[in-house]
């Protein structure tokens, strides 16, 4: 028995076919909004990753390594952002460009619900434009997909880099060995609770926890209200005025002081999307990031861009019920046979096959209580009965087995097959 | 400037477009077998895969390593049969087990075209059944995705690994310490030629090699009638032409008594699909595997499968010009707009989007004319011009790039311009 490394996962056929299906809605709003798909290889060099992810990510988390053939020393990509911006150093495409990619990367983490050693990501980016419109975009994407799904408690918090900046860093002067602490115990809020955070804050910066407490318990409007205070700020605020502007649908946004993410690589916008249960960390997250792009270029280029946790989306859309395992084939008819009808069985079932069917015959031999066994078991909804009767009437039987209905079809007229059964498939759903 | 290892490869949007085509076709073709897919993961323990492969791989071509934080030895696998061995040795799925995997594989070989060190491969498996309708069941597959793909100059060369066991082994009775020697000089038969292949067998075997090189020319019904003579190998035989019965279609099949591949590992029927031109290989190659499953499970489990190789199906394609990198977008409609017209174009394109048509909206606050000169670049066949004086008129005008007309469109019927587009891009392939 070979067992699987821990954080590695098998999909059995009945979850491949649930994660397509999500999988291919997904790509299918990246579409709509003028989104194409790139592809980059699951290894790189490790040095185009190092110094790209911070100290954790590359002592502890990055898979990295060397053959017994190579002295290259090689890693597992950590993410789609960092072979993004060296896919685009490589290959200049035109501006803005618009790419999606849903694929694995893999991070050698403690394996729990919702996060594996290897996983997929959906990401979606824009590299060129510097305007709001381009940070809209990506919240209206997100949106969209939640929106799509059925999610109905999810929220989309944001906030921006430059506002957590001004106040923190430039309004209350808070230094840059304690900067680092105070993030950190705000991103810890919805773990452990505002006393917490007030009580750890006070022992970084004293005093100050009552006053930055205060601002981060703030909340849409007045957060637009008590930054409008400060000139400084005012063209920060502007340009997030201007994103909220073109935002489909505010429903679900809430602007929040206290969202702290990716400090040393976002440098505008940032969001993430929650949902309220099950509590397994955010669903998707991304913001703008400005500096990405010249690490690899050289050059000034702006970029935005956002991810779905597409793993995490599927187990918490499982437990919620919002996604179901309820399909175990892509067979749409089991032609059925018997002793006698073996070789017309198999001659219909392949011009079928032409026709542009999806069917399965038989391979075991088995007798007719046991193939139809079969097609209930994976359930195959049709079943083609190929027998003696028929066959001298030059026809066969199609049976629906969720109507019971059986239907007897000449076999010059198999394009009859087709008809019903997509015309019933098509309107199940 | 950082570079991609050798042997690895990005794919920009437009190779990505026409590979998501190729591999969407042949899963379709899959799929109308009553095959379901499957998914493992990149990553084996190399224990998994080690004394699988034979000494080449196992000393050359497989990526396997440490981790600085593991002292786990892992793998990213060789192929997708070992895998899937394990995959059903763990979950045990019902019989047949019929899958299909369109994923990628990692050998450190020397890159060349159509060789890569990570590449897909399209795999297609049947577990469970001994009987010959699942080899023929894996030949008509085979023949057709080749048609499907408007293939025309190939065969599929099929060989049985028990003729070469009876033949060579036992009735020219080769000892087992030269009959290696001899498949290997076998093989090289296409590269090589008949009397290059004669004179190494003289080498190896003496006079022997006039009979063996006399066999070895022998093709379709010669081979079966030569081999008829044989009572020893009637089963053999009389399964053979039963697989040869079940075919759709023989006109591209040859058997060929030369095929020699994977002695190894096969324990039946093998074959090879190749083109004629351009010389790269087979492109798609497969066979009955009677022991692998033991390995994993400890009982005797049948098993036959082929797998395409997809890269070099597409290299040879794009040579051969049946396939062509000619799409370079998903989107498509471009929404112009300009200065005073932008919030409404947004909000027009936003609709769109919902109503399901894939759209653009320049990101650049470009003007009028680098707006258009985005859209013809990336060849998207359809403007909405949202104008000042069309707006005034309730209206926006539709512009079909390919046949010139404009189509003037009221905001309140914006469905028609999705049946528009979408009736004439389907009309168009």
């Amino acid at each position: 028995m070979y067992n699987l490394p821990s954080g590695l996962r098998d999909f059995p056929t009945e979850i491949k076919i649930l994660r397509n299906k999500i999988f291919s809605k997904i790509e299918e709003i990246f579409k709509r909004f003028g989104f194409d798909p790139i592809e980059t290889p699951t290894i790189e060099y490790w040095d185009t990753l190092k110094g790209k992810y911070g100290e954790e990510a590359e002592n502890k988390l990055i898979w990295r390594f060397k053959l017994p053939y190579s002295d290259k020393e090689y890693a597992l990509r950590y993410d789609q952002t960092v072979p993004l911006a060296r896919f685009f150093s490589n290959h200049r495409p035109a501006l803005p460009f618009k790419r999606y990619v849903i694929d694995k990367s893999y991070r050698y983490e403690n394996p729990q619900r919702g996060r594996y050693r290897e996983f997929y990501q959906a990401d979606f980016d824009i590299i060129g434009s510097k305007n709001p419109e381009s940070d809209a975009e990506i919240l209206n994407i997100v949106n969209f997909i939640f929106k799509e799904f059925n999610f109905s408690n999810y929220k989309i918090i944001i906030n921006d880099r430059e506002f957590l900046r001004f106040i923190f860093e430039k309004n209350l002067n808070i230094n840059e060995e304690k900067i680092k602490k105070v993030y950190t115990i705000i991103d810890k809020l919805d773990k452990i609770g505002i006393e917490n955070v007030k009580r750890e804050l006070n022992n970084v910066v004293g005093e100050l926890s009552d006053k930055i407490v205060e601002i981060i318990s703030l909340k849409n409007q007045e957060v637009i209200d008590y930054l409008s205070k400060y000139e400084e700020i005012s063209k920060e605020i502007n340009y997030f005025n201007n994103i909220l502007d073109l935002l489909n649908d505010k429903s679900k946004i809430e602007i929040n002081l206290s969202l702290v993410r990716g400090l040393d690589y976002y440098t505008g916008m940032i969001y993430e999307a929650i949902v309220e249960k099950p509590k397994i960390g955010s669903l998707s997250g991304g913001g703008r990031y400005d500096n990405l792009l010249k690490l690899f270029t050289n050059e000034e280029i702006p970029a935005v861009g956002g991810s779905i946790g597409v793993e995490r989306l599927i187990d918490a859309g499982i437990e919620l019920g919002i996604f179901k395992i309820d399909k175990k084939t892509y067979t749409e008819i089991c032609v059925i046979y018997f002793e006698d009808t073996f070789k017309d069985a198999w001659n219909i079932c392949n011009k079928l096959r032409e026709i542009g069917l999806n069917c399965y015959i038989d391979l075991m031999r088995r007798d007719f209580n046991k193939q139809i066994k079969y097609a209930v078991d994976k359930d195959i909804r049709f079943l083609l009965i190929v027998g003696k009767k028929e066959l001298s009437e030059n026809s066969v039987l199609l049976q629906d087995r969720y109507t019971k209905e059986r239907i007897k079809i000449s076999i010059n007229n198999l394009e009859d097959i087709y008809r019903i059964v997509k015309n019933r498939i098509e309107n199940s759903y």
